[in-house]
């Protein structure tokens, strides 16, 4: 009936050569291999995508300044459209085909990241500014996706839980760093768009982070799960779509009612406000700036990436002595020049100031992309729990 | 420079919301919300995509049978192509759209499976027979992404390795069934593909099958990691493609001597043959074979999904005969009658019963698919470690 699967590709091919071993490859069936992307030693590309029917092929990337800029492909007779660009600056990079105006993933890129429901083929142009986003010949840390009640909430709820090289093999206790996604995210979205257990292994190999356990949370307070594992599947509750009227306040108080004390009874924790960082990008900045004000003995390390506060109430400004007060080790705020949140981000290092707040200001060029949110996280890591 | 984001949809105005708590919702920018696809309450499913210039779409799933089945959609005038299929069968599908000829993932759906460099759209039709796959407010167990030492491989390689629930809150011991995939897959698969958690999770809550560790290695001996992290940022040796002339033995020399010493060290397993199954599908089914011929201590539960052997010689005679005068608790083969490795499973039971070794076979309709696997699993499972 419905057990015969049909192969959107060359797959079943491949199947061919699971019972013996042949030394005949896998490309050497259909012909010359087209690849896509093409990485060049001088760090140009050439995108390359079959559309035999096409009128007009471009492709469109993160590459490119400005909103929904793009390439024209060229055709060959055979209907192989292909363009090469750059030499591209080393980042790592989403970007999809324009087929006739409709958004292709790269049908030769196996590579996809998800932003909320949209997906990308990803390329990673290496180099420098992109040497932390590579897997590299380091020790690896663990990445767990684990479930955990929210009495809170009423759900159950899933995270990640980045355990640093070592962890498996020792009977140290680690700090924890909580990081936090913004708005059309989820748990997902530091694992992947971020690169951050790349990015924590080599800062850790390097020597310039501490060893430290990251934990990623859904920041969406009626989400059980991100849409990585669940909405089509999993309960009502767990499906219902993200109201973020109902929100505000909700996730802080399950972070810190629910999540931190499950980490800190499952995981090898050092329980202690200095031993415990909490960053945010965006609506998770928000959620960062609202979970220390409120509880100003549970982090001892603030990170405010792209956020920032409209003219704070009194309520605020009392909440902020109180933090002042209790003592913080460090409140680092990022921003990108370009970022339309600059002002709200400018309102809240004003209001630091007018409190005598120390901090520390970490100004980009750019927007409000995931891009700078990397390069923020390369930029606290290192100066956690020192 | 390269700072900003090019949106490849309307992904920035989710992020206007991200700092303060708006009423408006997501789909209220940008006209009524398109929906893909659209599941009604018969199994009927609707798919639409946005296509105003192209001159044919199609779509293609796995619900149709043989190779490269497509269905047409119908344009409106806006450019919006359509199409109603089914009632389709319960089942956890991937499928596509054809776009003037060029295959086109979803644009509408964020949830993608990976099947080797070629990713789906998914599909999950409920009903009795997708009723394992889908997420059920059950207790979850957690995945994690490990890297281990291979000093066999000479390599630092990753593994996935499910942990059932309540491992994390409890002091027991529990068996580990070692999960393997086929050619052209890694350690991915059996998660996503395989629905593996989903499976195991709700076989678990309804007391059907044991709690059990669940590892889902890297078959390819020459592979650090799969694509989904790694390739075009890994070392040369774990970029290196798949060499199966190299892999014949090796494979399964290091899930012995690396794989299964790492497990019982590093987690709260019971390390006896007893509490220890292997199952594999394809070259996992060879690589399944190989093993327990090789190690007939080790292995209690042996699974042969959808693959066989060649007229064996005298070497496998003998393992064969020492694999059974050790003691196995149970062997169980899965096929089906359209496999192209029909032959291959029907030698191998020919064989098993030439030396009066008894074995479980399991015969279903259709062929070599991951929704035949996936029913393998499930009906294996339940018999582990009882």
């Amino acid at each position: 009936m419905f057990k015969r699967k049909i192969s959107l590709s060359g797959v079943v091919v491949g199947l061919l050569l699971t019972l013996t071993a042949s030394s005949v490859l896998f490309g050497q069936f259909g012909g010359p291999r087209i690849i896509s992307p093409e990485l060049h030693p001088d760090n140009t590309v050439t995108f390359r995508i079959m559309a035999p029917l096409a009128s007009e092929v471009r492709v469109s990337g993160e590459w490119i300044a400005g909103y929904g800029g793009s390439e024209m492909l060229t055709p060959s007779d055979s209907g192989l459209w292909s363009v090469t660009l750059g030499p591209l600056a080393p980042e790592f990079y989403g970007y999809s085909f324009l087929v006739d105006s409709v958004q292709v993933l790269d049908p030769l890129n196996g590579l996809i990241k998800r932003d909320g429901v949209r997906n990308a083929s990803v390329l990673l142009v290496p180099g420098e500014e992109s040497d932390l986003y590579a897997v590299k010949d380091v020790p690896h840390g663990s990445l767990a996706k684990v479930w955990y009640p929210s009495p809170t909430l009423n759900l159950t709820r899933r995270m990640y839980v980045y355990t640093p090289p070592g962890y498996a093999d020792s009977n140290e206790r680690y700090p924890v760093f909580y990081l936090l996604h913004g708005g059309g995210g989820d748990e997902d979205a530091w694992t992947t768009l971020g690169r951050t257990p790349q990015i924590l292994d080599n800062l850790i190999a390097q020597g310039k982070a501490k060893p430290m356990i990251v934990v990623m949370t859904n920041g969406n307070a009626n989400q059980a799960a991100g849409s990585g594992d669940a909405p089509v599947m999993a309960s009502a509750a767990a499906q219902a779509p993200v109201d973020r009227t109902q929100s505000v306040g909700r996730f802080e108080e399950s972070l810190v009612k629910d999540v931190i004390p499950y980490i800190d009874s499952h995981y090898r924790t050092v329980a202690t406000k200095e031993n415990r960082a909490i960053a945010g990008l965006s609506m998770g900045g928000g959620h960062t700036i609202r979970a220390t004000n409120s509880h100003p003995d549970m982090f001892g390390y603030i990170g405010v990436f792209s956020s920032g506060t409209r003219e704070p109430d009194e309520a605020f400004h009392q909440q902020l002595d109180a933090l002042k007060e209790s003592g913080v080790n460090l409140y680092w705020i990022g921003c990108g020049v370009d970022d339309f949140v600059y002002e709200s981000a400018k309102t809240l290092r004003e209001v630091l100031d007018a409190h005598d707040f120390e901090y520390t200001y970490y100004e980009s060029s750019g927007g409000h992309t995931w891009a700078n949110w990397r390069i923020y996280l390369s930029e606290l890591a290192p100066l956690l729990f020192k």
